[in-house]
């Protein structure tokens, strides 16, 4: 797609651009401190029924993923007791990677009388495409992760430990060493209404 | 935000510009067929763990606004009968509104091994997100909308009549007769994790 879409900015030609990259693959440099800014004010843009800010980031910090390491081993080895060491190191090394690493962690207040828990979910998921988008164009790649590790009570009480929280996964962002392999898109699905 | 971000592509600027716009305040022209296609493509480019296109969009056609004008009116008589007639007219009055209403139906597998349930939401809320960002790079205004009624039972049979999905709200698009107020923009969360 070498041309803008007639009448559009180049914003729609981003996003059909946009591919994960595994952490793996990302590289220093990461974003700096005023890049980093302006990731997470890309965040709040999101829309908010309510304003409830139902999420936010927690950057690990170099001197934190040493420790991160070993609770995802430790996470690893109770969620998956029978895999082995392997697994353990695994995981343990996927702390290491990327340049940044921001935990996404939610505030879902399931009681709320405006918004509704998943309209909150929603709004989660904007804003963490808002953070990979804007990740995109200041020239980095990006991915959001999880996996099962990240359910485990382990991670969680390290991330959201008042119990109202709920660690979502980690954005890692960072300089490509290689391109995402291209892959099929769904083509999306719209369908008609006509209330018959 | 006059300029650009240094090394980006405007993107961010238009993450961050990006204003919902109450659809009564949408007028014709929407997006035409191949426009709403791009839409429709923009969403379907979000992260979506699992691949399970968990989302898809159901345009309310022409004919289809006097149904659901009385749908709205019937599930807001339903939800508050203690409000009166003059609530129903204000709800049936906003199937008028917008000339382009996308109906957001979610479908979210509770059970999958692969991707949990708000992992799910997440990926709908991307979507919608790509759809508000691509809309607006077209020239358009967008605003997701739901509201109590939308949870209505009516309404849920009418859009997602199998009982496995969910009517999340519609994103009404269209030509601004007007801008958004300025509003305050909470600066979003970013804190720093040691793991001590």
């Amino acid at each position: 797609m070498a041309e803008l879409v007639a009448g559009g900015k180049g914003v729609i030609e981003a996003i059909l651009r946009r591919r994960s990259l595994a952490p793996r693959k990302l590289v220093a440099p990461g974003p700096d401190a005023s890049q980093l800014e302006l990731l997470i004010s890309a965040a709040a843009a999101a829309p908010d029924h309510g304003r409830l800010h139902p999420v936010r980031f927690v950057q690990i910090a170099d001197a934190g993923r040493a420790t991160l390491a070993q609770l995802f081993r430790q996470a690893a080895s109770q969620m998956e007791p029978q895999a082995g060491p392997e697994l353990a190191d695994r995981e343990a090394e996927k702390a290491h990677h990327a340049p940044c690493l921001l935990a996404v962690v939610a505030r879902i207040d399931d009681a709320n009388p405006v918004a509704p828990a998943h309209e909150q979910w929603i709004s989660v998921g904007a804003a963490v495409q808002n953070v990979l988008l804007a990740a995109e164009d200041l020239g980095f790649r990006a991915m959001i992760v999880s996996g099962r590790k990240v359910q485990s009570r382990l991670l969680q009480a390290a991330f959201a430990p008042t119990g109202s929280e709920h660690l979502v996964g980690f954005v890692a962002i960072g300089t490509p060493t290689a391109e995402p392999s291209p892959r099929d898109r769904h083509p999306g699905s719209l369908a008609h209404w006509s209330g018959t």
